[in-house]
C-alpha cells in the first residue's frame, strides 16, 4: 500500500515537472484566456461541486466536527462566484514571467539580462478552506508552475470536483497532463511521500494551522516557505498623536480579529498611558475586547485582567489582547522583536527619530508607522491575489503573491568570449 | 558530552543572534573600516597563521591525506596576502543593506519602501581550504550577518588561527561578542546539532562536496542553499560559427578544468560533426583532454574512447569530457534539461531563432548564448565576490553574491491609516 501510494505520488510529481517545461513558456495572453474560462468553468460546474460539497459537509457533522470548521468547508453559490472571480482577477494581473530584472553590459561586452522564469513544481498542503484549490491553481498556472495540491481530507470531494471542473480546461486546450494535479487519498502517509521528492518537486509551501507547518518544516527535503501565526503588536508612543493612536489600535484589533495580522498585543509608552488608556479600553470594551494586562495597565483599567507571560506569546485570533505599558522605545522595541512572530508591527508617533529607529530595528516582515497591521496583505499593497503571507526570510517575506512564486535565471548574450 | 556540546553549540548560536541585531545597523563606512584592518590583522598575525597552518600540515601527512587535499590545505605568504586582498576588496564592493529594492505609493497615502535587510545569522559548513574562513568572514559582516563557521577538522588549526586574528579586529572596536563564531570541535555531531537551531539560525550554506552538501540537505530543518556540482554543456549548433566555437569549447574545458563552471559535455549537431570534430578533438588532444564519445562521434575521432551513460552524468573536475553528437536543436536543449545540473550551459550558434530557444528552454541557472561557461563567477558578472554558486531556485540562483546574503523588509509609511 504505501509503496503503491509512493509510487503513483512519483509519478504525479515527475509528471508535473516534464509539464513544467512547456507551461514556462506558455504566453500570458493564453494563460489569461484559459484563467477566464477557468473562472466561467466554476460556475458552469456549480452544480456537481455542491454536490460534492454536500458530501463533505454530511461527514463533517456526522464526525460532528466544530461548527467553526464546517463553517468553513461549506460551499454556495456567492462563495463559488468569489472563487471566480477571483480567477478573472488573477488573469488581469501582471505576468511576472520573462520580466527583466536587471541587465547590464560587461566591459568585455558580455550582456548580462537577470530574468524572473518560474520555479518548477510547487507543492501546496493545505487545510479545509475549499477555495484555497481555485486560488491556488489559479495563481500557480500565471505564474508558469505546475501545482501539487493536497488538501484536507474533510474538503476532499469539494476540492476534487473544483479540481476537475479546471483541468477539463486545461484538457479543452490540449495542454500537457500534470500542469494541474491532486493528491486524491487521504492517507496520511501522502504529505510525507511528498516531502522527500525533491528530484521532482521545487518548493512547499504549506498552508494551516502551526502543527502542520510545522511538521511540514521538519520533514521535508524540499524547501518550504513558511506562512506561520502573526503576533502582531502596535507600540503607542509617547509622542503619538492619540487620536490616531486609537483608530489604528481599534482597526488593527477589531476589524478581521481572526486573521494573521491583527494585532495581538499593544504596547503604551508609560507618559501617556494615563491619558490613552481610559478612552481605548472603554472603545474596546463595547466592541467586546478582553483586554488582559501588565500591573500597570490593570492600575489604569480597572475592567483589564492579568496577562501572564504566555498571553504576550499568544496569538488569540479573537477579542483578546494583551497589553503593556512600557518604559520607552527601547523597551518597545525589544519587547516586538523578542515576544512578535516578525510578522507586522507598527508604532504610532509623531517623533521623526522613533519613527525611523523603529523601521530599522525591528525584525519583522512589515514595519509601519502610523497605520493599521490589517494593510500587509497582497492587494492592499497592490501586488494582487497572494498565496499567503510569508514568515521566512529566504526568497519571499510578507505578502507572497505572482513575483514571489517566480526564479530568476541569468542569460547571457555574447559573441565569442572567452575567459582569459 | 553530547549534552554539552549542545548546550554549547546553542549558546553560540543564541549569541550569534543578539549580536546581528546591532550588526544589522552598522554603517557601511564602519564595516569596511573594519575590513581593512582585518585586512592588516591578517597581515600581521601571519606567523602564527603559518604556524598553526603547520600542525594542520603534519596531521594531514601523517595521517596519508591525499596530495591534492594537502595542497588545499596549505598556506604560504602569497595566500595569506591573497585572503588579506580579498578582504580589502569586499571592502570596496557596494553594500546591499538599506537599498530600496522598490518604493511606491498606494490611493491611500501608504508609502510602502521594499529595503534590503541582512537575513541575520547564517551558518557556513565547508571542507578544507581555510582561505574560506576569512571569506566567508568578510562577506557576512559586510553584508550585517552574523556568521557561525563549521570547517574540515584537517584545517582546525588554521581556521582557528585566522579566526581569532580577525575577531581581535572587532573587539578592538568593542563590537558585540558573537558577531563571527567558529565551531572549534571536531566533533562530527556538532553539524547535525546546528542543524537543529532553527531558532536562532537563518540560513546554512554547505560548501564542499556532494556528500556533505547532501548531509546538509536532509538533515536540516534550516533554510539551505546548496552549491551542488556543476556539469556544464556547449551545445556546437549546425549554425555555429566554427572557429567561435573552438575557442569557447577549449576555453570552457581546459582553461580552468577543476571548477563547477568548466564543460564536462560537449553537444555537436550531426549536420557540422564531421567538420568541427576532427579539429577540434586535435585541439583537446593537444591540451591532453580525454574525449569519451557517442558511436557517432567515435566514427569521426577515432582516438576517442566511448561513452557510458554514467560518463554524461559524471562531472569529472579533469581534463576529461564526454561529446555527443545530436539531431537537432530539440534534442540538445533536452539533453542538457536532462543530463545537465543546471548550473551554465551555452549553445554557439548565429542563428537568432535557436539563440533565443535555447535561452528560454534550458532550466539552468546561467544561460549563454556565444561565450563560455567559464564567466559564471560573481567577479566575472560585475557582482564582485560570492560565497559561492547556488544551484538552487530559491532565494539564489547563480552566483551567490552580497546582494543574496540579504533579504527584505517592508517599511510603511502612513498617517494615520486604517482599512476599511
Amino acid at each position: 500500500m504505501a509503496t503503491n501510494l509512493k509510487k503513483q505520488l512519483t509519478q504525479i510529481a515527475a509528471r508535473a515537472k516534464q509539464a513544467s517545461g512547456a507551461l514556462s513558456n506558455l504566453s500570458s495572453t493564453t494563460k489569461n484566456k484559459i484563467l477566464q474560462e477557468m473562472a466561467r468553468a466554476l460556475q458552469a460546474k456549480r452544480g456537481l461541486i455542491l454536490k460534492a460539497n454536500r458530501k463533505d459537509l454530511a461527514k463533517a457533522k456526522a464526525a460532528r466536527l466544530a461548527d467553526a470548521l464546517i463553517d468553513r468547508l461549506a460551499l454556495n453559490d456567492k462563495r463559488i462566484k468569489e472563487m471566480s472571480e477571483s480567477l478573472v482577477q488573477i488573469s488581469r494581473l501582471n505576468d511576472p514571467v520573462g520580466k527583466v530584472i536587471r541587465a547590464w553590459l560587461r566591459p568585455n561586452g558580455l550582456w548580462i539580462h537577470k530574468v524572473r522564469v518560474p520555479i518548477g513544481v510547487i507543492a501546496i498542503i493545505y487545510e479545509s478552506r475549499p477555495n484555497v484549490t481555485s486560488d491556488c491553481i489559479g495563481l500557480c498556472f500565471k505564474s508558469g508552475n505546475s501545482v501539487i495540491l493536497r488538501g484536507g481530507s474533510e474538503s476532499l470531494n469539494s476540492n476534487l470536483a473544483i479540481f476537475h471542473a479546471l483541468n477539463q480546461v486545461l484538457k479543452k486546450h490540449h495542454l500537457a497532463d500534470g500542469i494541474i494535479n491532486m493528491v486524491g487519498t487521504v492517507d496520511r502517509k501522502a504529505v510525507d511521500i511528498l516531502l522527500k521528492l525533491d528530484d521532482f518537486i521545487d518548493l512547499v509551501i504549506p498552508r494551516g494551522g502551526e502543527n502542520l507547518i510545522k511538521h511540514v518544516a521538519s520533514l521535508s527535503r524540499i524547501p518550504v516557505i513558511k506562512h506561520y501565526k502573526g503576533i502582531c503588536i502596535v507600540y503607542v508612543d509617547k509622542s503619538a498623536d492619540l487620536s490616531k493612536a486609537q483608530a489604528i489600535c481599534f482597526n488593527a484589533k477589531v476589524q478581521r480579529p481572526g486573521v494573521c495580522n491583527a494585532m495581538e498585543s499593544m504596547l503604551v509608552h508609560k507618559a501617556i498611558a494615563a491619558r490613552f488608556l481610559p478612552a481605548m479600553a472603554r472603545k474596546f470594551n463595547d466592541a467586546g475586547v478582553e483586554i488582559r494586562g501588565c500591573p500597570v495597565t490593570r492600575k489604569i483599567v480597572k475592567s483589564a485582567k492579568p496577562a501572564t507571560e504566555q498571553d504576550y506569546h499568544t496569538e488569540y485570533l479573537a477579542l483578546k489582547l494583551s497589553v503593556k505599558v512600557v518604559n520607552d522605545l527601547e523597551q518597545a522595541i525589544s519587547h516586538t522583536n523578542y515576544y512578535g512572530t516578525h510578522h507586522s508591527d507598527a508604532i504610532v508617533t509623531q517623533n521623526y527619530e522613533s519613527a525611523l529607529e523603529f523601521l530599522r530595528r525591528v525584525d519583522s516582515a512589515c514595519v509601519y508607522v502610523n497605520a493599521s497591521t490589517r494593510f500587509t496583505d497582497g492587494y492592499q499593497f497592490g501586488m494582487g491575489a497572494e498565496i499567503g503571507i510569508s514568515t521566512d526570510k529566504l526568497h519571499a517575506r510578507g505578502p507572497m503573491a505572482l513575483e514571489e512564486l517566480t526564479t530568476y535565471k541569468y542569460m547571457i548574450f555574447g559573441s565569442g568570449q572567452v575567459r582569459g
